[in-house]
């Protein structure tokens, strides 16, 4: 029984587990209707299978050897006009898991199979209802848990980045056809295609699809939240930072130093866009085993991170210590594509701010209190600044390790063409290089599949969806 | 804002809380289609708030600010031909938390109050949709976990108990009349009533009463599981045998004697019903202070339970120590309504059973190996003896406390009217009981609430329902 054996009828609960006060339960396939009738006793004396009309909902009762499991509703769509593409009911029932256990129960052993992760997705795409990247965009959707991530996965899901593909590909298929047509035609050396007008053209290519590979360091970070580490000396305080940012007690917070020995993730939500805080082990020299593997593990944070949050104990540290401090990470916060924010911690120990800070010119320095929870609104308006630039209202951000992939190797393969265009060999042998960069852009929308790929991105899903 | 005041329009989540496939939202209330209609844009043009039929389903998107939320679809059910009784809009949306947040946002700011536990519930009882012990098996029925409990709750739904309580109550109307009818011609001594007829119906309704004030013991084990406590000397394996029948790891085992402090519960489901197991601290004298909590602990278990296990290590264990150590619970054990089991464990480690336990004609005694899984299904059995004669179809089976203490008050004052009777005092003075009991009786349906009685109900439902 493969994932592709859409014959069968599927079933599943498509409402999040656990108890609620209805839960529904979800059908698709040919035998969705002959099935559910087993199931299903209406009310209504009138009720006929046959004539009940589509998008109609019918009360009645969920029936299992003459023995009433619930009283249902049950919801009728009919195929192409579904969500699959094929018969679907859906029956909404009481939310116990044990009447949901039931209800699933009976429909498995009158003829249902239960459903695989993403299996009506799948066939949704498989019906043609969405290409590939819209279906993967629902699964995004499901998981999206902030503004930004939710509207790049709906922008997806509604198509606006497969017509982008859509687009390239066409374009890559126009000029497909006139190299063709001049090879075609080589041996009356007629040459239709100017090649000064293919360069030009490819050229184009080119810079969209270099656009689309770097919109996924905004793709991916909307997507899995933009990553902050939070690093600094041994007791300067940053799980109390941490705890202070996320409003919460994530991380054991002791006055012995090198407590944080893992590094701890959690995310807060700032003007639409994810912020993942990443608390780290003080940096310092350890005899500790397990903190020096804390301190190892620090680095690497650092090098994902694309904001660091440098602490110092603004009572103890002075700017002569904290430039010292910042040398110590070498090249690491030298990179553009990293922020940099120092933070004076402990302010409130203070009688007046420490002086020379202002030296640092090319980096902020905000004093703060984490313990008393002061000028901590000047943390978050400072990592807002580093995403109020991104406009993703078009869709056409990449934000699919998978599309990613696809699209560098169309990429590859369209340089390759530039190349030997623009060395002037025969136009027979860039083809091959064609059809490799039309083959990749397929993969995106799903014209060209296979078994792996439809596994890989369906087994993601959860089930019912 | 009492809960209620029934003129706003109410929304919540439906479905269980968490990320699913999908989600259902729910409305309910006289603004309903107008409240919805800001937030919802049918994809087809044709599509009319006004026109469109009960019980028929929209596909379209959710707006706010003129930015798509989600694809939705909404299910409309028009007053009183639904859940409430009231308008109804049900918004089926992809199952994420920060979409149902989102749409949930925009109902309250268009209008909508978000719904407190249990009010649509309540609005369906305030508006006769059904009666208070009907509304309260909706909350029984979605938090069940047996097919017992399932049932009870269901037919307790479908109006099986009301429909008793009301024909008891009939019964007790039809008396108060006859009774008032003497009273109106005492003057000329007219006797109406025949005195023995009369006490021939209060018979009746005393025995009907005492049946349903028995019930309570079956339904109340249904409802909350039979509790089984397994008790012992300590060391013997009770975490073990507990951990082999719940098939799980539980209980922190170990070969110290005394690791169980704490009580553990757990519940497994044999033959539709609930048992719940206590796994109680080893009993023997103890220093420790925490371990003899635990002790005093288990004492209260025994008390508590309906079904006893108890465990002797069969190699070390002679009859006669068995003997000893009962003895040791004193009348606990001789409560006709425990059953009490004896199990001997570690007969793996025997090369022939013991002999003299047969002694025990009144027990039942059993051999098993808790860690080796041998003979476990001796117990299983033996206590799906303990419920298979319940039989709960007709739903006539109290398992409500608050039912219970109505039921119990009405046979009370049922209990004075008859003695009332047979005494000979004035008609007059019974009128009161009867008129007591026939309110007590009420509250059981709710024809007499009050806002304390329905703020109790409603209050432990969950949101949404």
């Amino acid at each position: 029984m493969s994932l592709y054996d859409i014959t069968n009828t599927i079933c599943a609960l498509s409402t999040a587990p656990g108890t609620g006060a209805i839960a529904v339960i979800r059908l698709s396939g040919h035998e969705a209707y002959s099935i559910c009738s087993k199931l299903f006793q209406a009310s209504s004396p009138v009720f006929s299978w046959t004539d009940a009309l589509p998008y109609s909902i019918h009360h009645g009762f969920a029936i299992c050897d003459e023995q009433v499991i619930d009283e249902v509703l049950i919801s009728l769509f009919k195929a192409p006009h579904s969500y699959t593409g094929e018969d679907v009911i859906e029956i909404s029932c009481h939310g116990s898991e044990f009447i949901q256990q039931q209800i699933l129960d009976v429909l498995i052993q009158t003829g249902c199979r239960l459903a695989k992760p993403g299996e009506f997705t799948l066939r949704a795409f498989l019906n043609g209802k969405f290409d590939l990247s819209q279906a993967e965009a629902v699964g995004d959707l499901i998981s999206s848990s902030s503004q930004s991530a939710h509207d790049l996965a709906l922008a997806q899901m509604r198509g606006g980045f497969s017509k982008k593909i859509r687009e390239l590909r066409q374009k890559l298929v126009d000029f497909t056809s006139l190299i063709e047509l001049e090879l075609d035609f080589s041996e009356e050396e007629v040459k239709f295609a100017s090649r000064s007008g293919l360069i030009r053209l490819l050229d184009e290519l080119k810079t969209e699809l270099t656009t689309l590979v770097q919109s996924f360091s905004v793709g991916n970070v909307i997507k899995k939240g933009i990553p902050v580490a939070i690093i600094g000396k041994p007791n300067v305080g940053k799980s109390t930072l941490l705890n202070t940012l996320l409003n919460e007690e994530k991380a054991i917070v002791s006055e012995i130093p090198g407590t944080t020995r893992d590094a701890i993730e959690d995310t807060i939500v700032l003007e639409g866009f994810s912020f993942r805080f990443i608390d780290t082990a003080g940096l310092r020299a350890s005899e500790d085993q397990i903190e020096s593997m804390g301190i190892d593990r620090t680095w690497t944070k650092i090098e994902e991170a694309s904001v660091i949050l440098y602490l110092f104990d603004a009572t103890r540290d002075s700017y002569k210590d904290v430039v010292d401090a910042l040398a110590e990470f070498g090249n690491i916060l030298e990179d553009p594509k990293k922020r940099l924010i120092l933070i004076g911690n402990k302010m409130d120990l203070l009688a007046e701010l420490p002086q020379g800070f202002q030296k640092f010119v090319e980096h902020e320095t905000i004093f703060v209190s984490a313990k008393r929870k002061e000028n901590i609104h000047m943390i978050s308006e400072s990592l807002r600044h580093t995403v109020k630039e991104h406009d993703i209202s078009d869709g056409a951000i990449v934000s699919n390790t998978r599309h990613l992939e696809a699209l560098q190797r169309a990429l590859e393969a369209i340089k390759n063409v530039d190349e030997g265009l623009r060395s002037g060999i025969p136009a027979d042998l860039t083809t091959i290089d064609l059809r490799q960069a039309l083959h990749h852009l397929g993969e995106i929308t799903g014209e060209i599949t296979t078994d792996e790929i439809l596994d890989n991105i369906f087994g993601r899903f959860c089930i019912g969806k």
